[in-house]
This record gives structure tokens, sequence and C-alpha cells, in this order.
């Protein structure tokens, strides 16, 4: 196999909570194993407080010695949310309203989107976003830095859209099925099973919980396409024979 | 209130496996939340890989801006524990092998004390022991650094040792007000306008969402006892005026 430029990565986690040691933090260890089956190597890690002059020297450090820098928390709408303003410091830019957020947010809360959540549009100039497919507003990506959400379920559902982004580790396909009324407990056991089956593969299972339901998205991941076609017909098999009724292929085949 | 110093501490967790997600780091929130009893504020904390050069720049960047660093794992027998030797470059002092440790393993092992053994008995010029009241040899403490096992249960009972030795820190208290059905876009201003009055006190809020419901656990941190009552109550108020319906104190009052 011919040499590879080593791509790396650091995580930057960002918040009062864990450094109070009020919550533990899962959001790491998945990170590390995600960039892992995409042959990206996680080289650091930091926590950092709600503070603008830590995280903006944390992160203008990070992002000039690694590949790619992950965020982690702070972008909601309260006033202790301040990551998009330590990133648009950070890479000098300003801060504006995405309108694509905005006609979410109005589609959603219509009247009551008021100046907390709006707060949650603001993206960098320069920045894209990055789906959320679980539950509130995109994060986004500037430069080699991508903004993630601090809740693990959101955090886990955003990081699918970034690893398509990611250059130079080996190049990973995934399909992803949406469950729509089946909690994580019916799913386990046919997604286990599946799992193991194929070692080669990474199965991961996101759940979302909103105002409108629940369910699940399950996203399987591998370098082989015909592998990862066959294994998500093999999963909604397996879902169906314990009676999960309602399954939505979200992505179109690779 | 009279004013008193800041005692801040920083974290280093050393190892490899926790940054390819072989491994669930747990140490930080235990160290978080002990540190947070005796009233040191845990500022910073940082994963490094099992590499001389990161180790040694990181603890040296750490121990000038912290009042402490504790530093986790690398110090077992194989070849990639090098805290010890890391810790030392960066004090730029020799390392010696410690008679009361090399004494412990005779007690132990005799005739098997063998060289890989017996790195674990090397400490630091001018370092003192850190008792260890689990299993195998004990840490070490120069400086305002301490060096702890990585296994949490032996780090647990490292840590006992270590309290006693932190001056100054004061005493923090927390109540905690679990918000149900109301999600942080009709928390948030509410919150910030509380939080804008009691700038001594540290106000978080942390959102959930469930199969049972969703809303926000708000939480008070501060060192004076009666303004944390206070400002709890303040909040109630703050809350219920924007027609947050269902609150619950968590904690018993202080």
């Amino acid at each position: 196999m011919a040499s590879q430029k080593r791509v790396t990565a650091a995580v930057m986690i960002i918040g009062d909570e864990i450094l109070s040691g009020r919550t533990q933090d899962t959001n790491l260890n998945h990170i590390a194993r995600y960039l892992g089956t995409l042959g990206v190597d996680l080289a650091e890690a930091r926590v950092v407080p709600d503070d603008e002059d830590e995280i903006v020297e944390a992160l203008n450090h990070l992002r000039g010695k690694y590949s790619y820098v992950i965020t982690t928390g702070g972008i909601g709408p309260t006033h202790d949310d301040i990551t998009a303003d330590c990133v648009a410091k950070a890479f000098g830019v300003e801060l504006y309203e995405h309108p694509e957020i905005i006609a979410m947010m109005t589609a959603r809360w219509a009247g009551e989107l008021n100046a907390a959540r709006r707060r949650m549009a603001r993206v960098p100039v320069g920045g894209s976003l990055v789906k959320n497919p679980v539950q509130g507003p995109p994060g986004f990506q500037i430069g080699n830095v991508f903004v993630l959400a601090g809740v693990p379920a959101i955090m886990r559902g955003m990081l699918e859209d970034v690893g398509p982004r990611l250059e130079g580790g080996a190049v990973t396909l995934s399909r992803t099925l949406k469950v729509d009324g089946s909690g994580e407990g019916v799913i386990a056991a046919p997604l286990e099973a599946v799992a193991k089956a194929h070692p080669d593969l990474s199965l991961g299972s996101y759940p979302f919980f909103s105002q409108e339901g629940y369910g699940s998205q399950l996203v399987i991941r591998g370098r082989d396409p015909a592998e990862v076609e066959a294994t998500l017909a093999e999963l909604e098999s397996a879902l169906a024979a314990v009676g999960v009724a309602k399954m939505t292929r979200l992505d179109p085949a690779p």
C-alpha cells in the first residue's frame, strides 16, 4: 500500500459543565471512534471553559497544528453559548443570520422566533452549514473547523455530515435508514446482530425525540459499496422481523 | 463578601487509548467533582498522546498557568509508560529509584522484581510520593504537579492523598432547578437576566430530551449560600413570569 499523508484532528469540548463535573463527556470517545473508521488520527483533545479568550486562543492553536478541528458545545440559545462568536473572532470574520436557518426556524416557531432563538441562526461569514438530522438548528463548518452541538444525540447526527468532508483519510460510504415510532430498545438487538455479521462496517444508531415524535436514524458506513447496500437490505429485514413498521431510506444509493 | 484568591487546576490525561477511542475516560469527571467540593476550579483539561515532546510542552504550559496540574496515566511498567520521564524532563531534573517504592516492591515481588517493574519505582529528584491505597506503586508530586495512575479505581484512591495538599480553595455550593415541558428558547431570556444581576454566580442551562418529555436543568453555583438561595427563588419567579409552569428543586437546601 502506498504511503499516505497522516491526516490529524483535534477535538475541542467547550463547556463549564464538563469542567465542573456536572456532565460526563461522551462525545470525545464517539468522535475518536468515528474518525478512526475514516483513517483520521485524533491527535489531541481539550476541554475549555465558556470563556472567549480561552476558546479563541485554543482554537487558533489547534486549527494551525492539525488537519481538522471539531468543536462540541456552546451553540444553543442561552447567554453562555458563545462558540459561534468565538469561532468568528478566531477567523477574523463577522457573524450573520443564515437565511436557511431563519427559514427553518420560522417554519417551526413562527411568531415565537424570539431573540434567544435567533442567536442559533448565526454563522460566520464564509461558513457552510453542517446538517442536523436530529433536532434543532444545524452546525457549521468554516475552514478546517467543524462546530457541532454538545448534546450527544445531536452531535452524533451532525458528525455524519462531517465525515464526507474530510480529505485524505480512507473513503467511506454511508447509507441512512430512518425509523419512526420505534425506540432503541426495539432496534438494539437486530442492529447488533447485523453489525456482528459485518465487522468491516460501522453501524450507528442516532435516536431523536421531539415534540413531533421519536425514532432513530441508523447509519451504515463502509468502504465496499456492494456490502453497504446489501447490509442496508439485511437491516431492513431484521427490523421488520421484530415489528418495526415505518422505515425510510434517506440517502440516494451510492 | 471578602474577595478570595481563585485556586485553579488543569487535568492532563495521558494516553493513546483515550485518543483512539478504545477507552472512555471517566477520570476527568471524577477529578472535576472532587476539586469542586474543595473549591478548586478545574479550568482546563487536555488529552495528549504518549509522545514525549507533546507531554513536556503541555505540562510546562499548564503548570505555569494554573495553581495545580493533575496528570493521569502512563505510569505503568510498559515501554509506552513515559509520564515519569516526561515530568522529570519538564522540571529539568533526573529520575531516581525511590527506596520506599523499591522496598514495597521487594516485599511484594521478591525475586520477580524485574526491570519493567523497577521502572515504576522511578520518581523525579525533589518529588514526594502520593499514597496508593488500592494496588501497586504510589504516584508522586513534584512542585504543583500531581502524577496519578490512569486506572480509575487506583486514580480515585490516589486523589484522596492530593486533596489535603491543595491550598486556598473555598467551598462552592450549587442548587438545581428542573424545568419540564419548556425549552431553552423560552428559558434563555429570564435566565440571562438573572445571571447578569448576579455576576459572582455561575448559572448554566443543561437541556434534556427523552421519550418522556423535554426540558432543562438549571444550575446555580456560588460561594455565598444566601445569594445562591435568593437567586434560586428569583429565577423561579422570572421563569413563572414567562409562562414556565413545571419547576422542581432537585437539591436539598445547603
